[in-house]
């Protein structure tokens, strides 16, 4: 193997190391750290939940013994420089006698990214960087997000086929894409400290908005129901999310224009109510993204529906965009569409995805990237008034 | 490097011999072949043209001396067992004194598929078959449809948003996908014998229907123009394709509704005119795949329009589809899209792919495979009569 393939087999390791704290430990990052000895891994760190150690401490603290000469530790984000609850990494580095670091992606913040090498290059330490750096730094989408903007990272999910359908004209959706995309939704439904869905999702779907964990546990995510009138609610009927086992995670986002008694209904069985000041009869992503900032809610994951992700797009407040798409086609102009409601008349007027990663699972593929809007953003203001 | 990763390894160099015909070779398959003697390439050979030796062959005349004990010979398609032009390629190889074979894909005729390898071994070789085999098989898409069916592969082309638009509503579509995306689509070009277009394409986008080669040559292949009124003739005006100096390449494929006027005026200029007996005023698809079988053309590549398309599509006689994905979002409902005329009402009613392959290029991505029809394919009869 290259000194670059070494590097990178390790980087990997770290990767994985990382990667069993998927969803844990927000608002950190997740973070994974190797210590290679004579071309061996001797000691394994990643940081497991806020609050708790960092990933090189982790990994020095498993080794249990000094570095020997020519040991190289090898982390998945640039060491903070900076002390925090657990002091700076790049001092117990450097105290530690490792004289070499290999670094996946930079500390996202700006005012700090590079410190970090600076402050270990000023202790006689050689220092790689950019090793694997876009996996590493996908390891972060929240994290970064929350750094970069203090604010949430509104994601989306649809599994399309294609020719860009949803579901057939009769509304029939079960199943577009196949196994193997459906864990990855769900993998990504866990790293996700919310999951949100809008009223007509709920009524027609009565989704549970839970996740499969790896190991096949039942995980819940905090459950936004987007419904401005509250028309989940009726003295007949109530969906699953307000009455099952974790209700108290379900959190409904409506408006004043909610019936009030219907409000007090659902808190008294246990689930939450956040009833937004708008002017109009829906709610507002953009004062919804504030209330996440003053929650400390790191990400949502929007699942539907077609109308809720579009009012997104429309409002420019989705920004990030997980698109599965499958080997069907449904050749149908009546079949079932996610996104309406703009009217670009030129390429670059178009929505546009960057950080675009390509991934493929079984027959299916998933792009994803960051929603990038163009300056002026058309709406067709026709589309929604129809409704 | 394990025995598999270093067979990959010359497989892989033969395949990229294998290409350097690329779309020279109809109606016979591309073939790659290297000899390896302690590791290392000694001779290397691929098919060049119909009626030239096998890749087999030319790799032993090259080597030029019997190949050294421990030798292997690998070759991306199955040695053929029959005498045809050129004698059996088995016998060659046994008689070489080669011990060790090792193969990508088996020959798709089911006549023949294995024969090979029973007569290798039966001489005593040591054969080794599936590596990199789908990688292999895809080399032949065109041979193998015409081996298994007898007639030619019908493909189409389609550069969609993710929101599977293939223009905004203003018609304007370039460019959707980047420049590595649109050079795989000169490559499909010059891999086929034959590109297709429709009188609609052809009036508003006037295209030239060439390819550029890897090496950057303009290369035409047959250009077939489907226009079943002969409505891309007036007197006043010409579309390019013909009156350039590849109009020998054009192809009018019209139906006796069409002018006879303009099919002699095109026939003297040098333009070639199939006249197809049809009740309707459309080309069917189904005769024209006859007639491509009497002509002995092996594949059509379609790039539009969206009506060529899902006729192909509804009448059943697409075989293959390449769908590029652009990470772009129109999000309009009146943007313009490839596929219409079917109705499905459930996922197993659906067209789907097989065999399929996800490749990217830059930010956009690939899904090519076979088309497969559902048993009963519910056509949508209201559209095509709105138009």
């Amino acid at each position: 193997m290259s000194d670059l393939q070494q590097d990178e087999f390790f980087m990997r390791r770290a990767i994985t190391l990382a990667r069993k704290a998927w969803g844990q430990t927000h608002p950190n990052p997740l973070v994974g750290a190797v210590i290679v000895e004579g071309g061996n891994v001797v000691a394994e760190g990643f940081h497991a939940q806020d609050g708790g150690p960092h990933a090189e401490r982790v990994a020095l603290a498993n080794l249990g013994r000094a570095p020997k000469p020519g040991a190289t530790l090898y982390v998945t984000l640039e060491p903070c420089s900076t002390h925090g609850r657990t002091g700076a990494c790049c001092d117990a580095i450097r105290e530690s006698g490792i004289r070499r670091v290999v670094v996946g992606a930079t500390d996202p913040n700006p005012a700090h990214t590079g410190r970090g090498f600076e402050v270990l290059k000023a202790g006689g330490i050689d220092v790689t960087s950019g090793v694997l750096a876009t996996e590493c730094a996908d390891l972060n989408l929240i994290f970064n997000q929350w750094i970069a903007t203090g604010g949430p990272l509104l994601a989306a999910k649809v599994a399309i086929t294609l020719d860009g359908k949803i579901a057939c004209r009769t509304g029939e959706s079960k199943w577009i894409t196949g196994e193997a995309a459906r864990a990855d939704v769900h993998a990504w439904r866990r790293y996700f400290p919310g999951i949100g869905a809008g009223a007509a999702t709920i009524m027609k779907d009565n989704p549970k908005l839970t996740a499969r964990t790896a190991s096949g546990e039942v995980w819940c995510p905090l459950r936004f129901v987007f419904d401005g009138l509250l028309r989940t609610v009726t003295d007949a009927h109530l969906p699953d999310v307000y009455t099952d086992e974790f209700r108290d995670r379900t959190i409904v986002v409506t408006t004043q224009h909610g019936g009030m008694g219907y409000v007090k209904k659902l808190r008294n069985m246990g689930v939450q109510v956040w009833v937004m000041d708008t002017p109009t009869q829906r709610v507002g992503f953009a004062d919804f993204r504030r209330k996440c900032v003053e929650e400390k809610i790191g990400g949502v994951y929007f699942e539907g529906g077609a109308q809720l992700i579009s009012e997104l797009l429309r409002s420019r407040q989705l920004d990030y965009l997980f698109a599965y798409r499958a080997p069907l086609l449904f050749a149908d102009d009546k079949a079932k569409t996610m996104f309406t409601g703009l009217r670009p008349e030129r390429i670059d007027q178009a929505v546009r995805l960057s950080e675009v990663r390509n991934e493929v699972f079984g027959d299916d593929s998933l792009m994803r990237g960051r929603v990038t809007y163009p300056e002026k953003l058309l709406l067709d203001e026709t589309v929604f008034s129809l409704r």
